[in-house]
């Protein structure tokens, strides 16, 4: 293995934690720049030491306020602390578009704590895979924990589930009206619920209805729990932590975090491998045939589908030679 | 062309404009079923007469209303509508997951216009495509116009703004605080913007925004309108159709239209012949390696890229025999 990958980047100093070494590392593989495979390939076999906690849930549940409260309780534990604020960024719901960082308080002066936002705009999955390899830096960072937190709304929530060993939703009692709604996209995602703001109106009807849905879920071995917090006073955050750890224990005896980071593995090879052939796939032949026929087609002389099976066959063709 | 692609769809009552006949052929294209592939087939030759016209915008912009009374407008000129209510389901914004019909008032009763929900939890651009094929059957079943609206929030305006002739992006005088955030990703899909709610406070403010923002725009032959709009007392809603009139024929005469539907051609080949290309790539021998590389990995003995590597050789080899 090359200590470095690239001018720019010591691979060494990434092992070692120092911070414009991982920030920039971290930069090359969100831009997807030359070295970015290089740099993960000589990374990788460092990672799997921390610990990835995912943080999701609907616009104003206090997310942020969560997540850089946990990361204080995780320093007064003595453990270092790696935060991706990952952003779907959505011309609606604004996100990294405002321009503004996340904002996590006194954490971000804390030299263990290490804080990256990061937005995609790319394909689906592209915020889970790059999450991933974020998360992978900052795990051969030697950072213990590693809070994955989504910003904004969109289909993030999934991408962190898919990116994390264990997944917080949080919600607000005013959630309320729409749980029933989330039944099935959140029971697949969460490992158990955080009711924050739980000093307000509704906070135990919305943790009994809360309750209630998981009450209609088959038995399993894991019960996701619904505690309560008022995170902006600090209220309940040791509690979730807890949770935290409970739930890895649980992973790690069961087998289920092996075989969870297994699955994760695979999809990411998969991902990885039909990139490649989409790669090999479009050469200045294939896409001049496929200028052509998209001609034809608006004119009615060859249907898409009859386009593709031509595509098709000269790539077979291709590989054959 | 045989007439009948699956026992329940005769390609005929489809072009006729049946009902029920056309609704099973979106549900069929809606769930992947088999035949969907031979009835788009069937039914291609006899598209690109309708103009699909896509509405956008953040929650509670009035979008469905504007679609509603945009239909019923259209009607009165004495052309048939289809509606395609387009849904990014995510756990946390509920859409579909309501189990709610898109409510469009008295259109539904209308034997001229055809309404029909769309919901779509899978990958990226498979709701843009899913959209363009159901617009594809609308389109063969001779409605004039497609109106394509978003419901939800999401990445689902690029997939509306890939699927439609003209894009309307709705906003109202409460939109104005994150209007420059949006700059990016709005300037990209509106053709044109329609401030609704308009009798609120703060709507010319909203307006010379937007205005604002546009100016900033590099100077092009289009330049997007920005509209006045009280949807719910059907106040602007001519406008807005002479303004998809007025941008469909500056289309026409500059040659875009053409452009822009030959690169969504090209757009759905190519994802045609990907999606071709994938089913290939997986078999039992590739994804028996895939399983035993991603067990290897996640104890250190192989990384990700050597193990894609790998399978990437192995389909190459296939593909040579």
């Amino acid at each position: 293995m090359r200590a470095c990958v690239s001018p720019d980047i010591d691979l060494n100093r990434v092992l070692a934690g120092d911070r414009v070494a991982v920030s920039r590392a971290i930069s090359i593989v969100e831009n997807d720049a030359s070295g970015a495979r290089l740099l993960l390939e000589g990374l990788f076999p460092k990672t799997g030491r921390a610990y990835r906690v995912g943080i999701t849930g609907p616009p104003g549940a206090g997310k942020s306020t969560i997540t850089s409260r946990l990361a204080r309780y995780y320093r007064t534990q003595g453990k270092t602390v790696g935060i991706l604020a990952v952003d779907p960024t959505s011309p609606f719901t604004g996100g990294a578009l405002l321009g503004d960082r996340v904002r996590m308080g006194d954490v971000e002066l804390d030299a263990g704590v290490f804080i990256r936002s990061m937005a995609s705009r790319g394909s689906l999955g592209g915020l889970s895979r790059k999450a991933t390899e974020a998360a992978d830096i900052l795990d051969a960072a030697g950072k213990d924990i590693i809070l994955l937190a989504t910003v904004g709304v969109g289909q993030s929530e999934l991408d962190i589930a898919r990116a994390a060993d264990t997944t917080v939703v949080v919600l607000v009692p005013e959630s309320g009206d729409s749980i029933q709604a989330m039944k099935a996209g959140l029971m697949e995602i969460a490992d158990f619920f955080v009711l924050n703001k739980a000093d307000r109106a509704g906070a135990d009807q919305a943790v009994t209805g809360i309750q209630m849905i998981l009450g209609f879920r088959a038995a399993g071995a894991w019960n996701p729990a619904v505690l309560k917090a008022v995170a902006s006073a600090g209220e309940g955050i040791v509690e979730v932590a807890r949770e935290v750890e409970a739930h890895r224990q649980y992973l790690e005896k069961s087998g289920t975090l092996h075989q969870r980071r297994r699955l994760r593995l695979e999809d990411r090879i998969a991902g990885l491998v039909e990139d490649a052939v989409r790669e090999q796939l479009w050469n200045a032949e294939s896409r001049g045939l496929l200028q052509a026929r998209a001609e034809e087609a608006l004119v009615g002389r060859v249907t898409p589908y009859a386009a593709a099976g031509e595509l098709v066959n000269l790539f077979r063709r291709d590989h054959r030679s």
